[in-house]
């Protein structure tokens, strides 16, 4: 039924290439293979070219041939990301190329698996380079915060280059997927009504002109800019088929339409973990660890209410793998979590953790934190989310994790 | 305002003194003083009584007196539940009462913490002896589930006794509450608008006479009873100053009106940390077991929704901790998921568990998990909760346990 009528496939491209991105070829490559109807077989990988030496310990190791090597090269030899996914094999379908735009010209899925600081200059190489029809999905977490407001990663991308971008985020953590470890996720995807008459938009902004949303001003976000609509040919990006895409028999998917959700996410859940290594570190057991957490979800809803009325439903946060799955995983066992909770027990502060136990590298909770507290600040919401202000305030070292049950104390 | 006019104060008893009817006395005994415009300065607790003998380790030992004594006068001796709940202090406002009729008689507020097959035969003894407009609040979990249907706790209380009764549960353990470790709790508490003409139900049934609620043919409930209002001398028993008998600083209390559903998620948690249990003991990761956990919940709102229709609230589940805190609570440690991980790794079978490390004590989870397929499968609705089902279908080895994501797979 779906593909009545289609009589070209869509192409794929995964636009990265590290641990996530390895991953994420392999799952879309055994994908496309089992929807030939759909998709074309083989999968693009941007491989952001470096050279590598195999190591020792490696089943690919060749004592004959131990110069550095390039990594697509090796990648596309061995089908194993020698670097970032040792001991992985992935699909022969997927195919590292190391020039960005000969990679995604002619793909009308791209998912965009990079770290965020890459975002921008990634989008701007591809501006204009593109099938001005395709369609992306971001599976980086994280959203910029500041003081002027709140920017989705899928916005970005999405703004950057006129096309639909729709997230991808759940309780994951690369290396037991690519294990074909049992695990779920989220998908949104909900691209507005598009003209299929339009013509393709012309000198759209590139990402750095991209200006952030703000509560109090919204720009023009991705949904009002003029979007190209799938032509005829392809069969329907629908629900379905783009879960077709992600789907594994260890890898369950789930649909939705609210990507600010699922965006939002992935990138408040490490405030929570913050709370939660705090109140673990004290020794004041699951009850209390599992109080946080609840309190924190709901503070999730509510930022999700607050900035993106018209997207957010509460059960993004409440019944999807990017909420409570995701904030129940990072309260187990996460890095900002386990942090946090040695900073309590060795009593010291977590930037001093940072500096020993992670050589100075900052978690995601700790600038999530800051940057979320500026924003909220600057809204004049502080006292709405006693949560992630408590935490802010921790490390600001204003009020001791102790004070945390008094400061989230719901009032009667 | 709320106490405008109210000449009387509410009396309550706390009927149960195990380790958390213990806990539940000494929490509202210090409510009561934080609160004397509302409440009667003494609560009664019903003890149990048998004979204890005060262990040499116990501050209170005295070698002078090292013979078995009452425990309803040690406790009101020391103020501390010797064998129950020791080394903690209880405040000396609470009476410990052997007598169950005379500890209930002339109370407005009965909280019941009984173990689960008490409950009967503590109601038929208090039958007409109590006061006919008391109100109660069940603290027991559990629900009793059988072919013929479900029946509350709250339900089996409130109809015996003609009263209306709500329910407190959560994620909570009764030794870290009684030592003030932070915690949450919800109480639902939704009396039906009462008449305060109508005279006190004559001839009330037994608790053993009352019939299950079964959904497909619902009988009268406590809520189509007709209940005595409360006499205007007391103050009202409205949400806010029900929360007042139980928020701590410690206790952070929640209140709903979803009665069935704060009941069930108590009862229902047992099965979702006996599948995290199997999960986690494969080795698959907090991935899987946040996806299980995710799951579960899901088909909790949808036990609810399908057999209390009218009264739950996919919230209770979703944002209270009677629900998501407290299966994250069971599924980190509880003794459910503890044996369920330990047969897996044991390569043993949860029932052997239960006879090695239980000594022949059933657990909670596979008790209820039988239970709720029983009556699933007298509904023919099996199908529609697949966690369930499948955890009792591991239990009778009718499935495996690596079996769990194909067999919980939504369909596209």
């Amino acid at each position: 039924m779906a593909t009545l009528g289609a009589q070209r496939k869509h192409k794929v491209t995964v636009v990265g290439s590290g641990n996530w991105g390895t991953t994420m070829s392999k799952l879309v490559a055994e994908n496309v293979k089992a929807n030939p109807n759909l998709f074309d077989q083989t999968v693009q990988m941007w491989v952001y070219e470096e050279e590598v030496t195999i190591p020792k310990d490696s089943r690919h190791y060749d004592p004959s041939n131990d110069k550095p090597q390039k990594l697509s090269e090796v990648f596309n030899r061995v089908h194993e990301n020698v670097k970032y996914l040792p001991n992985i094999t992935v699909p022969s379908n997927v195919v590292g190329n190391p020039d960005l735009v000969d990679s995604c010209k002619d793909s009308t899925i791209l998912i965009f698996v990079l770290p965020h600081q890459f975002i921008p200059r990634v989008c701007d190489q591809l501006v204009g380079k593109i099938m001005p029809f395709a369609r992306a999905i971001c599976c980086t977490k994280g959203v910029d915060v500041s003081e002027k407001g709140i920017r989705l990663m899928s916005e970005a991308i999405g703004m950057s280059l006129s096309i639909y971008c729709g997230a991808l985020s759940g309780a994951n953590i690369a290396s037991e997927i690519a294990q074909e470890k049992y695990s779920e996720t989220t998908v949104a995807y909900d691209p507005p009504p598009m003209d299929s008459r339009a013509p393709t938009p012309k000198g759209s902004p590139t990402a750095s002109q991209v200006d952030l949303i703000s509560p109090s001003k919204p720009v023009p976000s991705a949904r009002s800019a003029r979007l190209k609509a799938l032509p005829n040919e392809y069969p329907p990006l629908s629900h379905e088929n783009v879960r077709k895409l992600f789907h594994r028999p260890y890898f369950h998917v789930r649909m939705v339409s609210d990507v600010a959700g699922v965006s939002l996410g992935g990138a408040l859940k490490n405030i929570i973990a913050l709370a939660a290594g705090f109140v673990d570190g004290l020794g004041w057991g699951d009850n209390a660890k599992a109080a946080v957490m609840r309190v924190g979800i709901l503070e999730m809803v509510r930022f999700g209410k607050e900035f993106f009325p018209d997207s957010v439903h509460t059960s993004t946060f409440t019944e999807e793998s990017c909420g409570v799955a995701d904030v129940v995983t990072s309260c187990m066992g996460g890095r900002n979590f386990r942090c946090a909770k040695m900073a309590i027990e060795r009593g010291e502060s977590i930037f001093e953790i940072e500096q020993k136990v992670l050589n100075g590298q900052k978690l995601q909770g700790t600038s999530t934190a800051y940057e979320v507290n500026t924003f909220l600040k600057s809204q004049g919401l502080e006292q709405e989310f006693p949560l992630f202000t408590a935490v802010y305030n921790i490390l600001e070292k204003n009020v001791r994790p102790e004070d945390i049950p008094e400061l989230i104390e719901p009032k009667a």
